[in-house]
């Protein structure tokens, strides 16, 4: 290939034979591969500079402006770019839009920088491009998946050496399942314990085969309910949704001072429905390991006792909270987690993976059989394609770059991580307490804390307020913090969420949330954010005494 | 950063806290930079390199022997490896053991070698760390991603250019969602279709709310159906399992001689239902653009008018066939698509895009709010998060691959793949139909074909066979094409698949099966394969005349 031909020129746009061909013909002169290579150093570096060069979380840029960029709904015939052209506009006109997730000033969301390897691990994911729904689309991935889900598996449940020697490759037995997201793990574990419990009996063929109505009907009952903290993450509500359970029979239930699920309400609602509501049946409890808006653990060996004692499906949402294992000094935070029926774990949340990798581990090595599916041409009884227990089918094979990342950080530099997040958050609830503007709602118990602006002023009012007052207190308090949070956003320096937390007997408050999982967000950058929202609060409401 | 410091170094194991800063801090020297980029050229070439000189499916090693090097269930707490250590192990220990999906010999499943940009698209995505489900961590990719919802749409549908400008950056409107595979598309499909099914009327608050069992009181039926051909993919069965419904509430009907659904049979069980069974309700019917194991396309529009008469949802699963559409030669053979009220299309397949993405599109781009959840840190009402009308929550930005491979190839570039893939499984057939010992099962209709191994004297004792006769020889033949298409499989140079296909009034048949979507796949290749069938046939049975 001369130099004319290289993917670089002009002539070589795909749509003739000749050029489409050779994008799929691995380059075999210098040139070429050097043009390759040279495209992958201005997505590493051009990216990331532009990234450098703004710390913030966004260009501004109002959203209906840049919409007007995306109007056109034509596919074009012929091409309109090469990879160069491509890569250049994104750096020059994407990246300057999008989400600086990876800025240290970036602490609102669950998505935060990743290490610079999880680049270079997703890029051999796509180059292999396996398949692993079954065996002839993946062969050594699908073993290599078994022994990360064993690794995963292990950490959580502890079983002993001779059982995961028995399961690990063991095609009968299932540890989990690689999916999406976590919303995915979380269906999955509610699709298995749902399927679990309205098992086969004399006449009924078990709920997956013959639907919700004629489940109900065979276990002679109305309805299932699943019973979580009302801090569950809405993953819950939609699974319920979807498997035909209704997602108002997934009961909230009200949590503690501490955002913990209230086990006395819990008890109290597990007794109501199995002593007075013979038409209903449990299908689940949920305990939350690291609740989304506000990082609290429930009392999850609490839970597990609840649901022994009334044999019903233990799921522990650990989505967030999973990787808190790997750290010696605070996995005890999740103690108890052994004990579930089932568990979800995100990839992309605290293993740092690019988006996106969710996944759910059982407990029962040979639980998933409830949900197993053959075909003629793949996942065939007896088979080892791990298509058969799944709720998706083909997929890309994270579980490689999953398995890379534990080689290369060990369980010490994930730990190293986790433990910088907690002790960040805890550091940050401090200069909160410190600082007479904000009231430091929801402590930290992993690395997630919510807090709200709280004027002085506003203060004394609300001691002396009577209920009526106070609504009319919080109201005020909620606007604020909704035009601080939203104007610091939009300045496009830093970046804390908001969301409304919904407490017994009070109204519905209105906080600023922090999530700490980014190591270069130090004590002076979170005072720098603080500080801004000072500002922009002084600035905006003149209500100083 | 010194040469010792580098990355390369032994030095360089991250548990320590310097370190792990380290690989989250864009590399400032030429000296990190080049290692970063050196590695990328490594996993670029030193993978394809490898797949360059295993030509066939994957190197010889049994999946036992394979398994025992995965059987450590234990986390490294210390580090043990380094990225470069990670990409050489994987170089020389993986790839070899993966499968060639990019060989132009690998011609048995839906996975194919995919350009070499796509890799590098894959990587942007990465480096990006977008999260669709909300603006506030993609911003501008929310925007794109409504954009190439909104080319695919129109692709399908044609609606006229208001409709796309009035809808396609209007939040209020969905015209589809990006899932994990086709499997979550056609479970998004039918979750739309039956919770319009069972809207809300008084005293029921509709399906998603109170649950199928509620559903069918409120309605006053005991199940719903969905009536799809015998021949549709196992995850329309799945998602009648998922959603409540009942797998076997998934109706298979028979298919004709061309193996697409039998339109009388079709009718028929729909009369029988509407007419005899009142507590039986058709919920959808499901027509398939391109069948999983023949290629074959319903007849949609045929269906379409069925579905408009009595008011059924008309889902069309075009995983496989739906890029079909940008071939002004053969979108045709799709016609009728657009009369769908949901569309399943991934783009893994034949839109060439790594592992993996599946679509979802429908006409009416509010049909997708009976599916909406809301929470209250994102996707709040009003709000523009793509993730309030989603199956999935975070997931990676795979619609800007999509966007950038249409640039890149356009409609025509597509077109030639599509056209090169038609033309050669029907070359591919006539090829079969000239040899004496293989019988073509079913004529290609898009890219898939089946033929099998049926010898000379198996074919004179079939003529004057009786049914019993039959019988046997179907059983003699189906062991023959099972022991040659294993055995080919594991002399690891080429590789076509196997299905049993089952026949109205006639035996299981073991099939073998061809997917041509490799470009590079010519006829000189399939010759070569036709050739090693013969030859391991003729070695393996001494039946010959």
């Amino acid at each position: 290939m001369t130099d004319k031909q290289s993917f670089s020129e002009k002539t070589a746009l795909v749509a003739n034979w000749q050029n489409l061909q050779r994008i799929f013909i691995r380059p075999e002169t210098e040139e070429s591969r050097a043009v390759l290579v040279k495209y992958m150093e201005q997505i590493l570096f051009g990216l990331h500079d532009f990234l450098r060069k703004h710390v913030g979380i966004t260009k501004e840029a109002s959203l209906k402006k840049l919409s007007e960029q995306f109007t056109d709904s034509r596919i074009n015939v012929n091409p309109v770019k090469k990879l160069a052209d491509v890569i250049r506009g994104i750096i020059e006109d994407i990246a300057p839009h999008a989400v600086n997730v990876a800025s240290p000033y970036f602490i609102g969301h669950m998505t935060s920088a990743i290490p610079f390897f999880m680049v270079h691990l997703q890029t051999i994911v796509a180059a292999l491009n396996q398949n692993p729904v079954k065996l002839e689309t993946s062969k050594i991935v699908s073993a290599l998946e078994r022994q990360v889900l064993a690794k995963i598996h292990r950490r959580i449940y502890n079983q002993n050496e001779a059982f995961y020697n028995e399961h690990i490759q063991q095609p009968d037995s299932t540890f989990g399942s690689f999916v999406e997201d976590g919303t995915l793990a979380n269906l999955t574990a509610l699709w298995v314990a749902r399927n679990f419990f309205f098992k086969p009996r004399p006449g009924f063929a078990g709920v997956e085969k013959e639907g919700m109505m004629a489940a109900c009907q065979a276990y002679g009952i109305e309805r299932c309910v699943v019973l979580v903290s009302q801090l569950a993450h809405y993953s819950l509500r939609k699974a319920g949704g979807v498997l035909g359970i209704g997602n108002t029979n997934i009961l909230p239930i009200e949590v503690d001072a501490n955002n913990t699920i209230n086990l006395d309400k819990l008890k109290s609602a597990v007794q109501a429905i199995q002593k007075n509501d013979p038409k209903t049946k449990i299908l689940a409890l949920v305990g939350i390991a690291g609740a989304t808006e506000t990082g609290t653990v429930d009392p999850l060996p609490k839970i597990a006792e609840l649901c022994a004692e009334h044999k019903i499906h233990f799921h522990v949402d650990a989505a967030w909270g999973g990787p808190t294992l790997l750290s010696e000094k605070y996995r005890s935070l999740l103690s108890g987690i052994e004990k579930a029926d089932s568990v979800t774990i995100d990839g992309h949340k605290q293993f740092y993976m690019p988006m996106s990798c969710g996944m759910v581990y059982f407990k029962d090595p040979h639980i998933m059989d409830v949900v197993a599916y053959h075909a003629a041409y793949i996942n065939r009884p007896g088979s080892v394609d791990l298509g058969i227990r799944s709720l998706v089918g083909s997929r890309a094979a994270t579980s490689l770059i999953l398995k890379s990342a534990l080689e290369i950080m060990g369980t010490e530099g994930y730990a190293l991580l986790i433990d910088h997040g907690i002790e960040t958050a805890r550091a940050f609830a401090e200069e909160i307490q410190k600082r007479p503007l904000f009231e430091l709602v929801t402590r930290p118990q992993l690395n997630i804390l919510t807090y709200r602006i709280f004027p002085e002023p506003i203060r004394k009012e609300w001691d002396a307020a009577d209920t009526q007052k106070r609504k009319a207190l919080t109201e005020r308090l909620n606007n604020i913090n909704i035009i601080v949070q939203r104007l610091q956003r939009e300045a496009g320096k830093s970046f804390v969420s908001r969301t409304t937390l919904r407490r017994a007997g009070r109204e519905d408050t209105v906080v600023l949330r922090s999530v700490i999982m980014n190591p270069m967000t130090t004590m002076e950058i979170i005072r720098e954010i603080l500080d801004e929202q000072e500002h922009i609060y002084h600035s905006q409401f003149a209500i100083q005494a």
